[in-house]
């Protein structure tokens, strides 16, 4: 069984039946083909106006309307990869370091350093305190990097986190504001499961805690990257965002974006989509109720077996704990595990070492992928 | 009047019927719904394989069926901008050069060198021989970069030539291809109007070339960009293609696909209309019909007040003579002339020297744009 996977195909069904009850939403239907020739021959690299309009209203909806966006600040790239690779072009030289908070999502070590040639340096955090990033921790992993000679040009975290499926408190997240404003270093918030979040305690947006809870910050260090492809379930349309409060950034990011401009006929069917707030508040509801679902059954079923998770409300995944399996506290042993679990177990999940987890014995379990 | 933009608005009614008449290639009618789920969700970063397919089937059959393409070599990026941006990267470090006949198409500007760091240095081609490219004119442009101590890495041409209107002959790629293999430079060939020309002579392709002409030229060098943009007048869709015959250059792109995939939603339905055979076919002819139409007119209509065009076969533009016009033989009077034909007669132009063409006079003329 495939679980390895975070992806989210608990919802889709939604989606495609407001898509068959909208055939004006498609250019390739009687009801839309007006709009055919004018769409199939858009290339401005600003994007569709009203594609941008309404992702930036949408991303205020999916943060519970707590803060604003401005359209002219989303800028469009290929992907939550293409966003993250923009970001990387634009804030950091080749050899400069990202500190990322462990346990990562593995896929940071294309995204951000394939093409631009950055590095990830991890901060450890810890399973103690349910692997919370402390300011300790941060400024230690900082200090190191500045001890062996490397730039240190940003912190990346994803909040909510994949693999931890859980939420970064305002606390933290004001520690993280105050750091960057100190220390000059950028915020790079990839923030791509914020329309997944299913359980207290509720998701906080980094753009609610510069508004309300950091003003003295200095926002031209932060960024969000968003994208459609979890919260959605749509990663095959390609639609990363970058945003940033930064104009430089902006106009860098733009910029660079007819390298990876979405679709104009996916910008189109879904800027009417994701403008249909009604529709939207209904999925975003129903998208959370299934995941709580989902999320219970499955971690009470491991439960029943004495197999605990890290407490999560948030993400396609649950961060299992099966520290008291392992033949001893290695990574050697964690991948032995592994390897009964698919091959024996016949179940496809993630060992915490490919999330750079520095505590053996953890793994993510994907749920709502079938 | 607007003729600067080389959009190609003359058959997308066509495709739009086609769109119409065949709801089951679109996952967002009822029809297609079914296949809603599985292409939303979709993000191999090869691509869906039958959009591989048919685009190297279709890729045969748009240069007259003589050469066939390999699937596996087909790499998606965002649009010809994005393949060009890849191939960049593939090819070349920052700093080395590109050769490249003039006047050229000047995005390149952005796409070989705003990220990748290439540079550009002309071949200078004249209006004495209809700006034919020359042995003798590229031995000099390499000459005088290697004197430079530049490293030059690649030929990158455009067949057929925006914006001149223009097919390579034979003979000429051949001399290319041998030349590649002699110095070891890699040949870039954007092919992207190769759909759309119109008048004999025909469209040779570098694929026809390598495979029949100059079977002893080092294939390892030869790369082709394609895209929908312009033969099909679909910008807005994103589709760039690398097509390259080198192993490390495919795997480095497909590797590099990430950032630039295009959107599954695009690829499911052009996957069905490039398949059709029958339909593209008729599309081809009716489009190539279309075109010699509005060339032959525009042209006609020039020459009954004097004006004289380079014989053109291919494109969406004419390249005009008025060098009988200027005040004096600099870019300076040029660009006066310019004004005067934007401000006072009210038509949209391109000047001569933004392709960096180095004799004045010169303007190209784009008219399948309305």
């Amino acid at each position: 069984i495939q679980m390895g996977l975070a992806e989210n195909q608990l919802s889709l069904d939604l989606i495609e039946q407001w898509s068959v009850d909208h055939p004006e939403a498609s250019i390739c239907t009687a009801q839309g083909a007006s709009q055919f020739r004018r769409i199939a021959n858009f290339q401005d690299y600003h994007g569709l106006p009203e594609f941008r309009e309404a992702m930036a209203k949408f991303m205020g909806q999916v943060r519970g309307g707590k803060v604003t966006f401005d359209p002219d600040r989303v800028v469009m790239c290929g992907g939550a990869t293409g966003a993250q690779d923009t970001l990387a072009f634009c804030l950091a030289d080749p050899g400069d370091a990202y500190l990322v908070p462990t346990p990562y999502y593995p896929a940071f070590d294309r995204d951000c350093c394939w093409r631009s040639g950055v590095k990830l340096l991890p901060i450890e955090c810890h399973s103690s305190n349910n692997f919370t990033l402390t300011r300790e921790a941060l400024v230690s992993a900082y200090d190191g990097a500045r001890r062996q000679g490397v730039r240190v040009r940003g912190i990346l975290i994803t909040n909510p986190s994949n693999p931890l499926g859980t939420t970064m408190d305002r606390g933290t997240l004001a520690m993280l504001a105050a750091f960057a404003t100190e220390r000059r270093v950028h915020l790079n918030c990839d923030e791509i499961y914020a329309g997944s979040v299913f359980a207290k305690p509720g998701f906080v947006s980094i753009a609610e805690v510069i508004e309300r809870d950091a003003p003295g910050c200095n926002r031209d260090l932060v960024h969000i990257a968003y994208s459609l492809s979890k919260d959605f379930g749509l990663p095959g349309f390609r639609v990363g965002i970058v945003y940033s409060y930064n104009d430089d950034v902006v106009a860098c990011a733009r910029k660079m974006s007819s390298f990876g401009l979405v679709s104009s006929q996916t910008q189109h069917f879904l800027a009417r989509m994701l403008a249909d707030a009604e529709f939207m508040a209904r999925f975003l509801a129903e998208s959370a109720r299934r995941l709580a679902a989902r999320h219970d059954r499955f971690v009470a079923g491991l439960r029943e077996v004495g197999i605990a998770c890290l407490p999560g409300n948030a993400g396609l995944f649950s961060w299992m704990d099966l520290r008291g399996m392992l033949r001893e506290r290695t990574h050697d042993a964690e991948l032995e595990l592994w390897r009964v679990i698919v091959h024996r177990v016949k179940l496809n999940v993630s060992p915490g070492t490919s999330f750079h987890c520095n505590e053996p014995g953890w793994f993510r379990v994907c749920y709502a992928n079938m």
